[in-house]
Order: C-alpha cells, then structure tokens, then sequence
C-alpha cells in the first residue's frame, strides 16, 4: 500500500472564520483541496496546470468525503497539514488528512478521488481513466 | 425518531464553480449549513440571529461531516436539497441531505451539530447543552 | 443611455460573516457578480450557460469595479439590490448596484464589464467583441 | 505622508478559479484583505487575534475599495502583492496594492479603512476611533 506524505503550512485567515470566530467549517475542505493538489504537485515536479496537460487529463474530482472536527480554529493559527495517500487503486486514490495546532489534531479528514479524461476531443463528459504508471510509481506505487 | 424535513432550493452560480466547468466542491457544504440553519428557522419561526437570542445560546457547530458526489451540477442549475433530522439526541443531532437536480438523487450528506452555549458571560469557550424542550418538540419531538 | 434594471433579493447567511458579525466584504462583489448574471438571464430569458451558447462568447469579465459600504448588513439579513445598465458601449458596459436594507442604501457598487470571445477556436486567448445588437436591443437599446 | 510597505506572495488555487478558467475576481478582494493583515502584523510584530487585544480595538473594517484588472491570473500562478499606506489619517487609512505576476502588473487595488473600538462594553455597534500613536509610528509616521 502507498504511503506517500507530504507536509503543508496553513494559515487560518479572518475572512475563513464566522461570527462564532472560528474557522467556517466548509473552509477545511478547501484547505484539503490545496493539499491535495499541492501533494500531486511534489510528486510530479510540477504545478497542476501544467501536470494536467503533461499527463493528459482533466483532473480528480472528489466522489467522496468527510471530516470529523476536534478542535476549533481561529484566525492568526498556523496550522499543518499532514496528508497521506491510504489507497491507490486503477483509477481512484484515497488521500487522509491530519490538520494540526500546536501538536495536537485538530480535523481529520478523508477524500476518495478520481482521475478523469474527457471521453473525446468533442465531449465535455468527463469518464475514469487509469492512473498513469509513472503517477503511480511517483506516489511511491501500490 | 424525529423526521422532521424541510425542502430548500438553491441555485448553483458562476462562481460556485471550477476550471472544469462544474461546481467547486467544498460549496456544497456551505449549502448544506445554510439548509441546517434554514430548517432551524422554518421549525422556530425566527432568522438564526434571532433563534441564537430567543433561546441564548451559541450555535450548533458541526463536529462531523460527509458527502457522496454522485453527479456533477453546474451554473444555472436550480437544484433542490431535502434535509431531515435523522438523530436528535440530548444535546447533538443528526442531519441528512439529499441533494437532487431534475429528480436525481445528485449528492448525498451528512452532520452531526452539537448544541453549544458560552461556559459563562466571559468565557469565550463553549461546552454542549442541551436542546431545549420546546425546539426538540418543533423538530418533531425524539 | 440605456437604464434597464433588475431588482434581485439576496439573504445574507452565517457563512457570510466574520469574526466581527457582520459580512465579510469581499462577498458583496460575488452577490454584484450574481446580480449583473441575472440581469443578463432576465433580459435575454435564459441562464447564463444557455446564453453563452446562443450569442456564441466566452463571458463578461470585469475589468474594473468598486464599492463604498455605507451601513453593515449581518447573517439574517434580507437585502435588495438593484443593478442598473449606465453605460452600454460598443464591447463593454457599466453596471451600478444599489444594495439595500430595510429601505436604507448599505452599498454602492460599480462594475465595467467586457463582452469577449475566443480569439479563435483553439485559442484560449480572449479579445473584446462587439455586443451583438440584439442583446443591446433587450438592454433597452443605446 | 506615511509610505510603510509589504511584499506578500500569494499563490492562485483551483478552488480560486472559475470556469473560464482564470481567478473568480472577487477573490481579489480576499486576497487584499489578508495583505493588509499581514502588514498590520508585520509593523505591529503579532498576529491580528494578538493585536486586536493589545491595542483593545474590534477590527478595521473596509469603507471603500476599487480595483482594475489589467492581467487574468489563474491557478498555479505564483503573484506579489506589494501593498503601501498611501494615506494615515486621524483614525483612518488608506492602502494601494499592486498585485504583479511574472513582474508585470496584473491588478491594481485600494481600500479605505476605519480604525474602529466599540461604543461601550455592553454595546455591539462600534464607531470610529484615533489610530494609538504607536501604530501611527510603527506605520512610519504621518
């Protein structure tokens, strides 16, 4: 099974947080979409712009989700982001996500996603493609 | 068990969405928490900030979240969410969203809300509650 | 000078709001960018996906834009806008939107728009493209 | 006349982006706000949460702002943001900042802001008060 990690610093921002004055709870999720990408981005050597068109495919949308939260968050935190692919399949991966404060996990979250190609020059549909071998290998293979 | 739904509709806009044409997916749960708050309202009768007032508490902040992505809604799509109340427990309760466009079942999620009020006047921290009688019986009673 | 106008209610949520309760400004510009959408979809009677599609063009990105904020709005809030056409050139057009509160103007936004297309069909590059008379036409004409 | 300023790099995300492919402008906005934080924080050597304290004020919120968008900027890019105080008055201030990406200017923005210190303990509504001599000074003087 990969166990391919990496690291990434967040900043918690005001505009990020509610009247309650913590983080707005969908922000992770774009917190773990950075990570995400910033993950394929190590990997490959190269930002996603230019891995989408080096490897010839549209992108891995989410299929599933979820997130459990321990700790809040509020502005001025600087947060890491340990992620981890957990599975990765033909055609799908599963990344988890530790978010930590000051030591301590603060979300847990968890992304299933797809590689995708777009059915033909023409189309805009979209179907799941196999996930390169050099991606593979480049994740530290399955 | 309280079954207490409420149906919302929404519109997916421009800026909802992504380079891939599709909506962004981290959206989806800010529509989720505003269909929680809207099925708060409708079930007392008063706006959130009304409610957090009239029944003097904090909030119900998320402490657990999920979604299956089951087909893909775009700008311009008028999608309907139904969300129901599957737990309601002493001091947290469950929701459940089905969101749908043209009658297809297009996402799936979940949450878990924990009833919260302030430890004291000063205190910023917070600590669960639990759920007054009089909204556990407009939610349906348990 | 054309002055067609759109009058659209927007509620502003939970989510919307920052650490200080009230709205976080930088969301007004995406309530402005959903104003000037649906005066388009109003005038030409489609959404905005159709539309892109029936006049053959790429969008109307904002080239410059601007606010004053007069009176805070806050989570509850159910607002007005008003967005009006005040200059209609030859490829642009300006937009003026009113937001209001209880009958009390809170902001008072300006935005210049640019009707573009793709340079060529392989092309990503956009340039200015003349506002095909018929849409002039439905935007109460020059 | 005060000319304190900060360079800030800010990375362009997907999530950031539209389906046209470039920056949703109305990130830009998000994107000066947090410069303007972060030069707060720079001159004042604490975070916002910190210095909110500190100085014993509830924020700086936003009364005017206006932007020009001369470049489309898009996921991957890497830009700066150099952001000068190009006024400091009795308890307001103005900044610009020029976002440039590759050296060349991409947006050009400015914002006016209020220093404000609620009215009393009890009260929520807040009203402008004189920037503390300290941060007049650390912000290069007047």
């Amino acid at each position: 099974m990969a166990k391919f990690t990496v690291k990434r610093a967040e900043r918690i921002h005001w505009g990020d947080c509610d009247p309650a004055g913590i983080i707005y709870y969908p922000r992770y999720f774009e917190i773990f979409d950075r990570c995400t990408t910033a993950m394929l981005e190590q990997a490959l050597g190269m930002n996603k712009r230019e891995f989408l068109i080096a490897f010839d495919f549209s992108g891995y949308p989410c299929v599933e989700t979820g997130a459990r939260f321990l700790l809040p968050t509020t502005f001025g935190d600087d947060v890491i982001v340990e992620s981890t692919i957990v599975e990765l399949g033909r055609s799908s991966f599963k990344i988890r996500h530790h978010l930590s404060k000051g030591g301590a996990l603060a979300v847990e979250g968890s992304e299933t996603r797809v590689w995708v190609r777009r059915q033909n020059t023409d189309s805009k549909s979209i179907k799941a493609h196999p996930i390169p071998d050099e991606v593979v290998a480049r994740l530290g293979g399955r």
